[in-house]
């Protein structure tokens, strides 16, 4: 059966179920959002795609651009990234700060908060205009020019953002942030506010699928080894504490967002993304995530 | 390159370096081993293997047999097994109690002690003649009928187990044991103290690299979705608070035991095992990991 | 007024009034007990003595004892004990493994159960006959030779006594227990199973009112200095999680135990035990701290 | 032996130990101290007073401020103070978020920085002009109008003050801060940088030795219950985690900063202050410590 065929079937099946999540409440200006929404886009290394449903829509990204702000540093920074920041699984919710304290300042991985704060940081002391010139490195990996940063969304969150701007300062006071805290918040909420379509996102993290090559324009992104470790970061470490039921039950990498987004990658052959803005108790797409367990059973494809 | 070759080269170049671990002082008889033993074998779904060293040589898997005891109970009691224990990374060593507190004695994942242990008890109260049983399961699997329980290793442990009976007795006073302490911590001590060689190790993983059936014998162990599981459980949480650093580095899934072996499984194609007995900070074999991450590089071949 | 117009007037009021505290559920021989006892007893230095309720009746005395076992051990290893545990109020409940794990099995204070059970270990090494021994020197303190340990009672408590089996052999696994744990276990459940009245407790610690001098016999107990370190310890650890709560409210040195009983010191003046079964949220008794909060208002002496 | 006597025989023989404290480093303007310095003030209930060495010399009292931003807080607010922050000592250092994150926004006691926080941003939302009325009221208590802020000291702290910034956003992000982060800290930094000497900090404590009555005005500043509370509080949790043992060592409720200032209070007698700038491990005056255990035990008087 084709994919298409699968995605089709499964999308009418998961559209009638009951959901049972709730919409992100943190955030004001993301309660505005139509829960019904709901949409999937398949981007294939061999050029087949497939969309359906709301696919076309944008929606904040939010979380999921922790593995693009990433992307970016590693290129930059190479393996010296890993001094400022771990590779191993939380076990704890996206904003605790609890092993921050045992960790003197090093955050687990860059998934969490913490990690994508010191990732903001280190991108703000190396790109000339950190705003533009990282837009522009999304816009190039999607092939598409009409991405933009949403001001209402990062504004909304900076102004209930109190437990980022702790976890800001709690990280600066061991001195592995080095930029004030104030702008390293401002870029990072601006990060967070992308607005992209699943499709949109399918085609950016492509590369990730392609052994690190762009396959619009055939660039190398990442090395192969550097897309293969992301990938290994997104499996251990993309849904915080519930990376390992995710693992479990969908058997791909991937990373959510509390906009209801889930992007997963299948190494070799394609990325997938959901739309669904209801979230379960871990904070993930409560339909996202039934449609990815559902689909990686029905195609018979998974990693392991 | 075929795997031969690049396992041949690869050996001799590490067995070259210095080695800085150490080998595992917590288990008195664990400390007699020869520490330059090293040896290599791997077993392929397309039934070519290659062994190197001291592969043919029995030692003590430990650990290792998490995945075996897991596997068994798994395929007793089918997903209600989750009811008594998670699939998260623990984000802590090996044989911590602090998360037991924090999550009333149900122990984060199968492949810390305290999981384990749980596992010993199911199978104490599942199986007629428990240790007799497990036994002919791993000569089942592995096709020989030379493996054995070390009884002196057993007595070894058992005798400085002070640890592992805090963790069964805390278990039980959160209700999650059933059977007297001493029994489960009895047959956790003989499951750890299998003695087996490398080759015999990738044997028996290898029906998690074949959608869970017995590669030798065409019996269904499992069925191919709780392998798959299985597999991604290794992956995120099969070498303690090392699991995203092996993901990272090595990207498949694996296992470790501190008599310093470990297997890691590429599902659909093999599985292969690593003995070295010293050990790196976090209690994994220094050499195995340092094969297996050049391993996969060298043969391009990961899940990611 | 005096106290014994006081210790009346209060009686009759808070006997009265409802009690929404819970009878001790973890030690079943424990629940038999009848919930609406309630005695009062009031040992002074300079000899005036007072009792109401059921002030002559035996009960256990529990985690109370914890403070005679301190008090031997202390008079026998001097300062050095405190190489084997703290002196620091530990913010957590009772029977927490947390902290130990934190602090390498050097328990945080002696009330606490790990603390209580490193210091059985202590005097398991240090006297001839420790289960004698340790009764002669509670009989002598108090004047009494009816007190005798609850063989049912020490019993019933290791029948269940998985929590602190985990303590001790957690703690010996660090190398902070010298003997075998079912050997300091088996004291430990003696000396919490003693069984003395209100009358016989008062009479017991007004050594420790009295500059560590038992008044009935003029013995020097322990040194002035040490007398006084015992109290400070007891204000600062001797309720567990709600320590600092009984020296904001009661103001007094004081210790409790599951069995419903409370000791308050005042130094240089008495000590007064209340015994009421029911246990509020935090294990401490519930008209026992309300007596108590009550009585030093009215009497208007803390020493603060 | 007078208290004269006593205080100047100790002050000399301190004087010439040799001090391996360290001076606080983490606020840049403190590190400019004299080292040398030392100075004792004792204030009676009797008005029998006596001071030497460096006793009228003004010092940065830093942490000691906070039982006086509590006293008028509590003044104002009664016993519904605790709603906001309770009265358990924390076990661990001064400024740790690890509990914040456990207790859901609630500081643990009003003397670690976190509860000292949300003092301020009470005492902002109920005084007309903050920083003039708690003035007055730290001049009114003292009896001295030459006590002010230092805008240097204030500056500097706020400077560096990242680990304060993350504790007031963490609590603000639990509903626990009413006013904007940066006032409520801007607030907290000017208490901490009050400026008074040895004899004006003990003047103004002598209230709480006199059932909360300042001896100098006879005006009522706390009730006596809210006077033997804040005693009680000081004992239990003045001393973060070295509070213990200052109840174990010295028997006294008291406060210390890390200007080198530990005030000490004998409810009924005195006040006493030291000041020696440079710490212990904990972060309490090396000197200050080793004189109050000598002088307790010397004068044979300790409320235990």
């Amino acid at each position: 059966m084709s994919f298409d065929t699968i995605i089709q079937r499964l999308f009418l099946e998961i559209k009638k179920i009951e959901d049972t999540g709730e919409i992100a409440s943190y955030i004001p200006e993301l309660q505005n959002i139509d829960t019904n929404k709901f949409g999937i886009y398949i981007a294939s290394t061999n050029n087949s795609n497939y969309g359906v449903g709301d696919y076309a829509e944008k929606f904040s990204i939010q979380s999921i651009s922790k593995v693009l702000s990433l992307s970016l540093a590693y290129n930059i920074l190479g393996e010296t990234i890993w001094n400022r920041l771990g590779v191993e699984p939380s076990g704890t919710s996206y904003n605790s700060l609890i092993q921050l304290e045992t960790d003197k300042g090093i955050p687990r991985n860059p998934f969490i908060n913490a990690g994508a704060i010191v990732i903001a940081d280190i991108l703000l002391s190396k790109l000339k205009y950190p705003k533009e010139d990282f837009l522009s490195f999304i816009r190039n990996l999607s092939g598409s020019e009409k991405i933009n940063y949403s001001s209402k969304i990062a504004t909304s969150e900076k102004s209930v953002g109190y437990r980022n701007i702790a976890l800001c300062n709690f990280i600066k006071s061991f001195n592995n942030i080095q930029n004030a805290p104030s702008e390293v918040l401002d870029f990072y909420f601006d990060i967070c506010s992308l607005e992209m379509s699943a499709k949109e996102l399918s085609n950016t993290f492509l590369f990730l699928a392609n052994k690190g090559i762009n396959p619009h324009t055939n660039n190398q992104v990442l090395t192969q080894s550097q897309s293969k470790r992301i990938n290994a970061l997104m499996q251990t470490c993309g849904f915080y504490d519930e990376s390992g039921e995710f693992a479990f039950k969908v058997g791909l990498p991937g990373k959510s967002g509390v906009g209801g987004g889930i992007v997963a990658v299948h190494p070799g052959h394609y990325a997938i993304t959901v739309w669904s803005p209801k979230l379960n108790k871990k904070g993930n797409s409560f339909k996202g995530i039934q449609f990815l367990e559902k689909f990686t059973t029905a195609s018979k494809l998974s990693i392991f």
